[in-house]
């Protein structure tokens, strides 16, 4: 375990779980990482749509991106009322199970887990994205680098991230104070220069156009920007981490992340057109990201270009962090509603859960080797989710407070159902102008995972039906069990096996299965000697030794079709099949060996009835 | 099992198996075509050696094939001698091993095992190096077809694959048939053009000298040459299948086998100098084989030359099956003497050493993949096996003459030490000279391969001498064991485990281990309604119930701690651990439960002594 407790730490007992409770200045790194990092890549994923219009394309970002906003404010009113009306945590999961039911509950679950999964591939692919556009050296690193980035976020995780904060505070005051000198100083310039302003460092000539502009492109275009919603959410799912009183401070929270988002989102737009930035090709050589483009024509590319560059990597790849807090959080919720196995609810040495983290990097990671780790080829993927889990929460919402009623409800009532229809209508636009590039899929998966939690759910409901009993048991009478002991050679160990059954019962038989061309000594030779006479001068019963043959070289099959006969022969007793067992002193010896316990085990509990128990002696090597 | 018995037939009764005996007809093909394909990849070998020497170069293949063939005669007249001591069969392991002892004779085996490997390696890259020479289309995927190739050997294998000859037959017939039309009308139209015959289709121009002829470069073609004379041991391993009288049918075969083979390696080099037939560069586009240019340019590239191709291609490739049959033997021989598991020595459904052929197969296929399916990079690892195991057998028969005696030993032992020197120097030659370009790696292979053959034949040693005896058995005293149930919820499967314990014994401890956490029912809430009223009805002593907690959230060390703190205690008693375990209709459902019941066994057999016994109590679900 030294291995272990180096990598992992040292495990922590349940009493060390802390209560440590955020307010904003916290809140803002901790929850809205997620949601601002999505500044780096919406407009980028925007500009790369729009790069067949050639330079009359860059126009077109600053009206998608005021759209994207105004949306945006929609969704911010009403998960305001969301964390007022569930201090408890309002995860769409739970908002829709309640109010819609456990089936919609169920799509908004699937869509969620899914959303998680592309934000850990989405977040650290355009992290390296950025790296490689400040470092073009790394290009060619690109999956390696994606998947080192997400071993360690794995690690950290697993780890037990303390969600103090400190660790998010430095980049995400850094990403954002950064920008916003970039944003302010290349307005200032852009003012000053009667909009054209001259770039310090010149972003390469836009390809010229190849089409006109099309509603479908530009709804493309739109479609591609509203990534840059995603993460909003994350506020009204953890009201319970802020500190008292928790909803006023929840909310200014989600205020000061929307507010931030809108001033980053808006200054990149305009920034943008004003100096005349397209999106280069991704995964093309010369590639260079959005924003390295932008700070370089601002401010050229000095210190300041590289320490901007640096805080845009760390949130990036720390925005998939949101996922690694909230993924395996669903899977707790969904397994304790027995949609997955109970291990999911389960804390690991650390006090995380452990298996929803592991699972969530599996998946991020064969998404990020599947997709060659490059973000445009995974935004398609993107959003769908996130906004299909939008809309049910909205909806859900809705019926809320169409129950709950009181005053204001009515208000409440219109702004929740404003932000359904927006969120839905986005879901539409997505799925539609996507489809093609690979939202398909998504539009296959969510379904399969719906089916796959209720085929989970159906099996535990089967099994505990099953196993289920609260009446007091029927004490049965003592009885001896009749014994079965596999014998190969006559050895140590199986007379270790053959001791316990002395001791266990009167009526024991010794089975030794034969091939024809087997070299195993016959133990019929010196039974008696062995065997009989001990038992004759100890005035017990002795073992019946009972040798099979098998024509066909097998060793299972005579034996378990002895065990069934006798089980069916005597229908009140129990059978205790011996397996004498030999232990090793390390692992690899136990490759020298083959394997005949384990699958006569196997075998025996395949093929035989409830009456029928398999017995391990053990008989441990020394070195 | 369906589908395993369509792809490798029904299992066979061990009555099924059938004494064939074989005459000289079949014997050339099943024991000769080892040998005789060899003709196709070792003059092959040597001319690509002399590639940089240029137009001159052709002409040094004469004399190397020359000295080659007169130690293929040494080694037939020794062989011959083998085969007269050998009735049994003589293969290189049992001569070493009973002549010059267990050490020599595990050298030898080890040596042989590569061999075999590299062989099946060698000779289907060969074939597939004779197929894209004739569809040139085909050279991107030359590994694979060679996986394919050996994938289908491997089936046919399993399947036991008859050793009627009729398969081997025909290819055998067409190679030597057609290769045997083309030297004689090679040699023909040579003669008839004063030894500088016009080629039909012509060889590429002989690239022009890089360097001049030293005998460093001459050795290491001479070295490349000899993997001609790899696979002429077969027929002294294998006297046994013979027909009666088994000695002189064997050696007529092995006169047949060798005369063939220095014909056509003979006619090769004598031809590919008239027609000035240079090796082209392996793996680099426009490769062909020296024999696929040779056909061409005697016949052209007509119906016959893919006729020939087609006889080459098969015969290369079934040339590997000649260490399917051998590989899986020599593992048995040393299964039988405890160097390898004894899985090896049984026979699979098929009456084939199944676990012998997996084996192979997966090596050769690592070999395959490995060296990208090149013939020219697997050719230096190779021969230095079969000239090591050669050396030793033939050095073996040595120390054979001189301790039987009689009448004409003296003459024996002048010509198995011809063979041994002649070998033995050839051994030196090929391992000096190879040495540099992968020679090293057999240098290192065989040594490690013997290391581990030691070693698993000491721990076989050591584990029999703690399990034998021979002493009649103290028969133990009835005693119940102490009996300890591993309780979660309370369940009908709980209820299972427990009845069996209640019949078994008064001491029973119910142990349920719970974390602080833990949403588990507390089974002392209902101990009394479910146990121990009825219990107290019964007049039975009622099972104790034991409440664990653990506050790392652990579940087995507590219980595990349990159990030997209660070993401990009770010094005179068996333990016997019940877990009660659920067995479900389909094996994927297992996932769906996490599996303690196993892991909980594998922590009791590795942390508790013998004296521990692991009871499983089976509770099937049904559908």
């Amino acid at each position: 375990m030294g291995l272990l407790d180096r990598l992992l730490g040292k495990p922590l007992s349940t009493h060390d779980e802390a209560e440590h409770h955020i307010g904003l200045a916290t809140g803002v790194p901790v929850l809205g990482l997620d949601a601002l990092s999505s500044a780096a890549y919406g407009p980028e994923a925007a500009l790369t749509l729009l790069l067949p219009l050639g330079a009359a394309g860059i126009a077109h970002v600053v009206p998608i991106i005021a759209i994207i906003c105004a949306i945006l404010l929609v969704v911010f009113v009403s998960y305001r009322q969301t964390i007022a009306a569930y201090p408890g945590g309002g995860g769409s999961y739970t908002v829709a199970k309640e109010n819609l039911g456990p089936r919609a509950g169920l799509v908004a679950g699937a869509a969620l887990a899914l959303d998680y999964i592309l934000n850990v591939a989405v977040g650290i692919s355009a992290g390296v994205g950025a790296l490689v556009s400040a470092v073009p050296a790394l290009l060619p690193y690109t999956v390696p680098l994606c998947l080192l980035i997400l071993g360690l976020i794995t690690l950290a995780n697993l780890r037990g991230l303390k969600e103090s904060g400190a660790i998010f505070m430095v980049p995400t005051l850094a990403f954002v104070g950064t920008l916003a000198v970039v944003i302010v100083v290349g307005l200032v310039k852009m003012l000053a220069s009667d909009g054209a302003p001259l770039p310090v460092a010149a972003p390469p000539a836009v390809p010229p156009a190849l089409e006109a502009a099309s509603v479908w492109l530009l709804l493309k275009a739109f479609a591609s920007g509203c990534t840059a919603m995603t993460g909003v959410e994350a506020v009204s799912n953890a009201v319970p981490i802020f500190r008292k009183p928790a909803v006023p401070v929840a909310q200014r929270t989600l205020t000061a992340i929307i507010a931030l988002l809108i001033v980053l989102l808006g200054g990149i737009a305009v920034l943008c057109k004003a100096y005349g930035i397209a999106a280069t090709e991704p995964g093309a050589d010369g590639y260079q990201s959005v924003l390295s483009l932008l700070v370089a024509a601002v401010l050229g590319r000095g210190v300041f270009y590289y320490v901007t560059m640096g805080a845009i990597v760390a949130v990036l790849a720390l925005s998939a962090n949101t996922s690694f807090a909230d993924f395996p959080r669903l899977c707790r919720v969904l397994a304790d509603d027995r949609y997955l196995p109970g291990s999911f609810a389960e804390r690991g040495r650390r006090l995380v859960f452990s298996n929803g983290i592991i699972l969530l990097a599996v998946l991020a990671g064969a998404l990020l080797f599947g997709f060659g780790g490059i973000t445009d080829r995974l935004i398609p993927l993107f959003a769908i989710g996130a906004f299909l889990a939008f809309t049910l929460s909205q909806a859900g919402m809705v019926a809320h407070w169409r129950r709950t009623g009181g005053p204001g409800a009515r208000r409440s009532t219109v702004i929740s159902a404003a932000g359904a229809i927006a969120t839905g209508a986005t879901l539409v636009v997505v799925t539609i102008s996507k489809f093609g590039e690979g939202a398909w899929l998504t539009v296959i998966i969510v379904p399969l995972l719906y089916v796959f939690f209720r085929r989970v759910h159906a099996h535990y409901a089967d099994v505990a039906d099953q196993l289920a009993t609260i009446e007091p048991m029927a004490m049965p009478e003592r009885q001896d069990p009749i014994v079965v002991l596999a014998a190969g050679t006559w050895s140590r160990m199986t007379q270790r096996g053959l001791k316990f059954a002395l001791r266990l019962s009167d009526e024991i038989h010794v089975v030794q299965v034969k091939t024809e061309t087997s070299t195993t000594e016959d133990l019929s030779d010196n039974w008696q000697l062995l065997i009989g006479n001990p038992a004759r001068q100890a005035r017990i019963v002795a073992p019946k030794l009972v040798v099979l043959t098998s024509a066909y070289r097998q060793f299972f099959t005579p034996f378990v079709d002895f065990v069934a006969a006798l089980a069916a022969e005597h229908p009140e007793r129990d059978i205790a099949v011996v397996i004498p067992d030999l232990i090793m002193s390390h692992w690899w010896e136990g490759l020298y060996h083959n394997n005949r316990g384990s699958l006569l085990r196997a075998m025996i509990r395949a093929r035989c009835t409830d009456r029928v128990v398999v017995i391990s002696t053990l008989f441990h090597l020394h070195d």
